[in-house]
């Protein structure tokens, strides 16, 4: 973990109260950055002070979106290891994302490295209340000062880290979610499958709309047919259907979710059939009216295992499992969580641990 | 114009070579800022010293591409006239931008007076050799620093300046555009008709992959049936038809061109059937076999009318008009640079003076 220069804060900030983190507002007090020039590649990695970015009003980055990120999680252990999940599946996405965004890929093993030493220096700020860990956001911004729609020339590749709350503060919750059907997200050809901004800012309008009706997030259909399902929000989206556990396969358009890999991972080592396929939302709707609809669940990186208790799709409204949090949901999240936090096996060695 | 304080730089930036303008590469010595804040409204507008702008790494603008922009051009007249195209319609479309992606709107007529305020006080920037011009580009980024996808709650609007060079230094002429087939700009639901960062990320990687072809731009089709034309690049497009124009109806993801707008209305006044309706390139393809295709001409602020010589298609070349321009683009071109520099009539009261 050499050659990675670290600068000291000379002040360190107040950390906040364990029980009253909030999502995304709080944040450590150093940084990594790492630059990139087509003549030098990307060159002069450095942990330093958190602290702003100043670029020119003219930096691609403020007009054409070119950006991209990613987000996982630190989380202590009861005897104070400090775990990453899965960290090179978010680097294999970040590069993913970089290739359609035309920004160069990041060395993807130096890149964790980066993240480790980043982590380790600021261990103290990781919470340890139950559910609670710190969330790791890398991105990278375009940096150039030119507005001729092109690639960027030159770029920044930053991690800043953020302490969380629990996702669930009174256990694990079922929440609303209002079928989406006059936005779309993405469509395949576009930019769905890669985490970068312009996906999310499209998001806003169709989750403003329904945040006033109680809904949670919206769930998106494609773009094409606005019939199949796609994803939640933040999440991926698996149903329980007669025993069977269905999932939107891979598209094109569908952001490719680190848990939803891990939720399959662990259904099929458990037994269960999972079928990756297209998904009409009338199936859904169908299964539901004939009492086979028995869970809905998203899962991320955020809430681990979000339970869905209702859907509304046009005029109807799916209560499913009575509006409580299903067997397999809980299983998951269980299991996910015990294996993030060390309390349980890890049969698949997903968890890479940071060493002092 | 009153109420919009002016801070001058104490240093004045050196002018560039007027035959060495290259687009968006230099910025002048001022630029207009405002802010907005949930409580304020917009708020504290000025005219100040160009300069980096500085943000909280966590800024909503690099992670979720929440921001909207602008372009439009400053023209000097002969009689050393400062001349605006319809910024009416650039803030109107501001506004629709911005309510695409949860903006708050910004009072049109005040922006509009911002940035003659601005173009009047760079004057000496505004090039003054034939085809030149003073490029405006008003933007707005999302800078609350919040990593939670969520509208921001503070944002910038900003406006530079760039002179730019003649598009077309030895004439108008011609150039050679690629059918995307693979990739996908924008879909009915998504941000295709607001002029949002997000739309430009996204055509980065088509562009770039044919670039080596020497193809100047993509052609988009529609991302819903792969078969009908949207638009090219950053214009808008037209085709003559055995001596009928048509254009891609505006179908929710589009851009309405201002240029777009005003080369109809020319073309009606001048006698023209134009019909905006849906256009299957296979239609263009057949009528080019046929000997219909008169012309093909893109619309758009950076190039006025760009005319079309050559489409390539799956593994079809379609040579328009000898690869020369033909009499409409020509005409257009001379019709619209002409009123824009003042040499022409304006019969639709499109120019809006900028007085000392
Ligand atoms: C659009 C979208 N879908 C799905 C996910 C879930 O991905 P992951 O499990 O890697 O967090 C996320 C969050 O990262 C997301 O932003
Ligand atoms: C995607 C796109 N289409 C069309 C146009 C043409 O619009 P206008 O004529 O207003 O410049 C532009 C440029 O602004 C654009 O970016």
């Amino acid at each position: 973990m050499g050659s990675i220069p670290i600068t000291l804060s000379s002040e360190k900030k107040k950390k906040p109260n364990q029980d009253q983190l909030e999502f995304g507002r709080t944040f450590t007090d150093h940084m990594f950055v790492m630059d990139y020039s087509n003549e030098k590649g990307w060159y002069n990695p450095r942990i330093m002070p958190y602290q702003s970015i100043t670029l020119d009003p003219a930096a691609i980055v403020f007009h054409y979106g070119q950006t991209v990120f990613e987000g996982l999680k630190a989380y202590l252990t009861q005897d104070e290891k400090v775990h990453l999940f899965r960290p090179e599946k978010n680097m294999e996405r970040l590069n993913r994302s970089n290739d359609r965004l035309c920004i160069p890929n990041i060395d993807e093993e130096f890149a964790i490295e980066a993240i480790k030493k980043l982590v380790h220096l600021e261990k103290d700020w990781i919470p340890s209340a139950p559910g609670t860990s710190l969330y790791i956001r890398p991105f990278v911004i375009s940096t150039e000062a030119y507005i001729g729609v092109a690639p960027s020339k030159t770029y920044q590749f930053i991690v800043i880290l953020s302490p969380v709350g629990a996702y669930y503060k009174e256990g694990i919750n079922p929440v609303k979610i209002a079928v989406e059907s006059k936005y779309v997200r993405a469509v395949p050809g576009g930019t769905g499958e890669a985490k970068t901004g312009g996906n999310y800012a499209a998001s806003l309008k169709a989750q403003e709309l329904v945040a006033g009706s109680g809904y949670a997030q919206v769930l998106w259909l494609d773009g094409v047919e606005r019939k199949y399902v796609e994803e939640v929000g933040s999440m991926n989206v698996f149903f329980k259907i007669n025993g069977e556990i269905v999932t939107p396969s891979l598209n094109g358009s569908i952001l490719e979710g680190v848990t939803r890999n891990s939720v399959i991972k662990l259904l099929k080592h458990w037994g269960y059939t999972v079928n990756e396929r297209k998904i009409a939302f009338e199936e859904i709707y169908n299964a539901h009216k004939d009492g086979q609809l028995e869970e809905a669940f998203g899962a991320g990186t955020a809430a681990v295992i979000s339970p869905i208790g209702e859907f509304s799709w046009n005029e109807h409204k799916l209560v499913i499992n009575n509006g409580e949090t299903g067997e397999v949901s809980k299983k998951l999240y269980d299991t996910l969580t015990g294996i993030q936090y060390g309390t349980e096996q890890d049969p698949f060695d997903w968890i890479v641990e940071i060493n002092d």
